[in-house]
């Protein structure tokens, strides 16, 4: 299985190993070390070398950073994970920081502690954090050291090694374009802005270049590597050769050089020694990238990850691949959901359900030839007030029983080797009550809100965020989170730079994969959420209009459970969506299964719902 | 009346101007000059001595400047002005510029010239303005000359004198706040942010922050005057004496220390010897101020003008004053629409029309015994096609009749002691075609989604303004404007920071008005406006909610043309709102009107409309 259900942290470990960390301070002439959850590769997922966080505190949480001074350590964490901190960090030994209201820099400011030497990790924080750490010390006299080596690595005794993970190459067939021409193009805008070379340190995006895929860190196919494009078109990749066979390399040699992951500092160096003009994205790199290059001589030029919007512009052979990775996602899907329909209501768990569903997906796969290579995060299975916990992950310990009268609610998705998927389905275990079925309806009129869009060339994912909520704010509640975050093609589920959201200022432009995914949560009592993927199209034009648009295609198809419509509270327009999603969903997935009790559950999960 | 429909222009004096002012660039040290449209307080009316470019150019518009270099001069204007500069412009002496593509500073980084020495008048440009010249001049090797004397003025010869409009006291059961309290509260957060005094540049401020208004531009009531308060509560308000009579004066004085404007500069030198730390908003300050203040040796602070967000948040009274005013005006455009619809079709121009508009606002102020004080704007009065220029504003060279067959848009407003208003309708001349009627009824379901929005504190405008679209963009088809701006308490009609637009980043908060103005504009066809102002409110808890939410009140009372609503477009949802609408409209207005053919148009303008 992808998934495990035991709960890693150790909560006893705590005490000792802050110990032994403050133990090597005077040795390194700090007062302080911060241990981020980030690795030197800044991604969503870490290899289990690089939980240092978890190591040390037992927090397991996806974002987080701990604070180690000589008399207090703090962990900063974000509202949705106070509860997990609590359980799985020594109060004793750990107090908690505020992750969003006063990160670590604001926190020493209004410390105000005098003269503190703080080290860090230069490969675990980027450029921006680095200034901000470096002014919040400032005002107290203090100031940042950097260290060579991360003495959390130096007490860490059993220590995972680095992953070596084997590359693979992502077919032309999936990938639609050549790497040879991706790279040729960055080079070419390298060349335009006057520069000389640019770092590409985000593994996602070396994945996408080069047109390689990789096995180093959970559920994201990356490899663990860095890239140097230069004006020339020469391509550098520091890559592990451990990682790739003989036919990898072959491929790969063809439109790069291989270098030793080793000798990445070294062409930095050189970079440096000829004055070289070089851009980097100040968000993605290590700052100990950013300052071995400036330290050697070369001039820094802050842009945007140049692989960054070319990749979340998918061509025709990604979203053709999509496509169809989400039918099959489908298919399990449907078998999971007549499963859960099939069982007694209160004979299932959370757990039980995630299991299930994962040998859904991996069966569907088997049989379509098409095999499920991870899920593409750990499921969310969280039943009655569980499901009110956004980012859920059910463990042995929080396991519920699915109860009769309850909501369901299942996030999750699979990465096959044509595409990425992602969804969200809450069903009805049983006969649920009014307000459950309320609340779902004006979810779905948010998730139909977006659905339905269309708008002009040059809106951006915060202009069509109210549209999924609006309903809710009429009946006076909201959601917590975003509506929707960009999709990779055979990648990270959480992509960007499209998103829409609040903060969502990047333009939607043709060929994106998106989420939709509204909800509602009633901490203690249920939660919900509605979760389709959707592509932004060109729309065609429409009798009257006098401009071009553009209109979401959904992908996901799997039904929305009708039990939980209150179709009265649907308009025409909403209604006619819903019936058109089932009827197609129908359609499209009845011929892929054979099962008879599965066809049947299909047909009646899609059966048209009525709103007068 | 305060309307007049005349051209000013005199193109035929530009190029017999333009030779004046460059003779003068020798003596000057310059190679050129600029004349922006904005006078020494960057409001958006300037009085008739500080109309510069209209002056030089014959440009009337409201936004605009002017670049005079010895061999070419441009006059930058947008898009909406491309027409009428040129009829008012000498095309022999005036090339156009993009105001918006391309400002005067990127024109100049474009046109290469080298060693430019650009003259200006440091009172007619904010810093951010200077720093962009600045930086554009020195990519040529060119610079700045911040000339003492506006050299447009040394050759305008029967150039008006400043204006000296009376002063007068803006009453307690109007203003809410005694201005002694809002001084103290200025100064108090003065004092706490550790700064010695505040700058209050723009006159709104003044009027709002003093109580008092003034006569010196058409249509906003404030006086032109600046004013300083300090951190110990002392307020200066250099004003000039003439504006005031004695009681005025006995007034001010209890609060205030009255100087002559001409000790202006002599108040900012003193702030500057004792190295003052100085707050001002670096988007409404003349340079010639933050420049002499910097000259002088005083610490300046950007920030942005701190009656801005109090001003905006109206209290109990300013918001019970707006309301009669509405009501007053409502009254005003329902005699002027039944009179309108009284008339043969084709028997009245947009100017017949205008005219009659603000004699039934004179009239009905007489009546109420709350006179007109001025129109809020210029009236836009367009039929067929004219309609379709947003910012039109009819003169007798464009006048036109309203045909039957054509819609006919009025946006137009009145100010009261009490309250400043702004509406537009747009209604049928006749029977009119199914196109415009389809789009009419797109127009209001935008105007009605933002009429029943409720959303969560923090919510700005820009997650609304989509609201106020989305019926359009299905249908292929938006406006280039945005949806709603801020509208004062018997001040200016165009007031910041709230607005609901793609760019409006600020929160809506309790007390602010805004208008709610989509539209659709088919260029020489027909142009649609429906516009309301509306009250932000904190709504009342709802059944079954979480959280707080906040909703509009709708303030403006005016029947919606029933002639151009396609019922079967309309939601419920829609349809209930508009017939509540109609009803109160009919409840509020009714017992206003003595005159029985108006009552008779009234009930029948109000009567449900079905969308089934």
């Amino acid at each position: 299985m992808f998934q495990h259900y035991t709960t890693s942290a150790s909560p006893e470990f705590g005490a000792q190993r802050v110990t032994a960390l403050r133990a090597g301070f005077d040795a390194l002439g700090i007062d302080g070390f911060l241990v981020p959850r980030a690795d030197e590769y800044q991604g969503e997922y870490v290899p289990a070398c690089g939980e240092r966080l978890a190591w040390l505190t037992g927090f397991t949480g996806s974002a987080g950073v701990a604070l180690i001074l000589r008399d207090q350590a703090v962990v900063f964490v974000d509202g949705r994970y106070i509860t997990q901190l609590a359980h799985q960090s020594d109060p004793a030994v750990f107090s908690r920081g505020d992750l969003i209201k006063e990160p670590p820099s604001d926190w020493i400011k209004a410390s105000a502690i005098k003269g503190l030497r703080l080290g860090i990790d230069p490969w675990l924080h980027t450029p921006a954090e680095v200034r901000k750490l470096e002014a919040a010390l400032a005002s107290g006299n203090g100031s940042l050291v950097l260290l060579s080596t991360n003495p959390v690595d130096g007490i860490w005794r059993d220590r995972p090694p680095a992953p070596a993970g084997r590359v693979t190459i992502q077919k032309h067939q999936y990938s639609g374009v050549l790497a040879k021409d991706k790279i040729a193009n960055i080079a070419k805008s390298v060349a335009e802005h006057g520069s000389d070379a640019v770092l590409i340190t985000d593994p996602s995006s070396v994945a996408w270049a080069f047109n390689i895929r990789g096995n180093d860190v959970p559920h994201t196919p990356h490899p663990l590597c860095r890239a140097i494009i230069y004006a020339d078109g020469l391509a550098e990749l520091f890559l592990d050769p451990n990682k790739t066979g003989i036919e990898e390399k072959a491929y790969l040699t063809q439109f790069c050089e291989m270098r030793d992951p080793a000798d990445f500092s070294m062409a930095l160096e050189a970079l440096g020694q000829r004055h070289a003009t070089v851009e980097l994205d100040p968000a993605l790199v290590p700052y100990a990238i950013s300052r071995t290059l400036s330290d050697a001589g070369a001039k820094i030029v802050e842009k945007g990850d140049p692989c960054s919007l070319p990749r979340a512009c998918k061509n025709d052979a990604e979203l053709e691949g999509t496509r169809a990775a989400h039918l099959q996602d489908g298919v399990a899907m449907v078998e999971f959901l007549s499963w859960l329909d099939s069982r007694e209501p209160g004979s299932v768990t959370e757990i039980a359900a995630a299991q299930h569903l994962e040998e859904c997906r991996r069966r569907v796969g088997e049989r379509m030839q098409n095999p499920l290579a991870d899920i593409s995060f750990d499921t969310i299975s969280g039943a009655g007030e569980n499901g009110a916990i956004v980012h859920y992950r059910v463990t042995e310990e929080t396991n519920r029983t699915l109860k009769p009268g309850e909501l369901y609610l299942v996030d999750s998705g699979g990465q096959y080797r044509n595409g990425t998927t992602d969804i969200t389905r809450t069903v009805a275990i049983g006969a649920v009550g009014e307000t459950e079925r309320r609340f779902f309806t004006l979810v779905l009129k948010g998730m139909i809100g977006i659905s339905l869009a269309r708008f002009p060339a040059g809106t951006r994912g915060v202009d069509l965020d109210p549209l999924a909520r609006i309903a809710l704010w009429k009946a006076g509640v909201d959601y917590g989170h975003g509506t929707g975050h960009g999709v990779g093609s055979y990648l990270s589920v959480h992509e960007g730079p499209q998103r829409i959201s609040r903060a969502a200022m990047q333009e939607l432009m043709p060929g994106m994969i998106l989420s939709n995914e509204p909800g509602y949560y009633r901490p203690g009592a249920f939660g919900i959420r509605i979760e389709n993927l959707i592509v932004v199209n060109a729309a065609s034009a429409i009798d009257g209009g006098d401009m071009p648009t553009l209109s979401f295609e959904t992908i996901t198809w799997c039904p929305i459970d009708r039990r939980l419509i209150v179709g009265s509270l649907l308009t025409d327009e909403e209604c006619g969506w819903l019936n058109a999603y089932h009827a197609k969903t129908r359609d499209l997935l009845l011929s892929l299964i054979s099962d008879e009790s599965t066809r049947q559950w299909l047909i009646n999960a899609t059966e048209p719902v009525n709103n007068r």
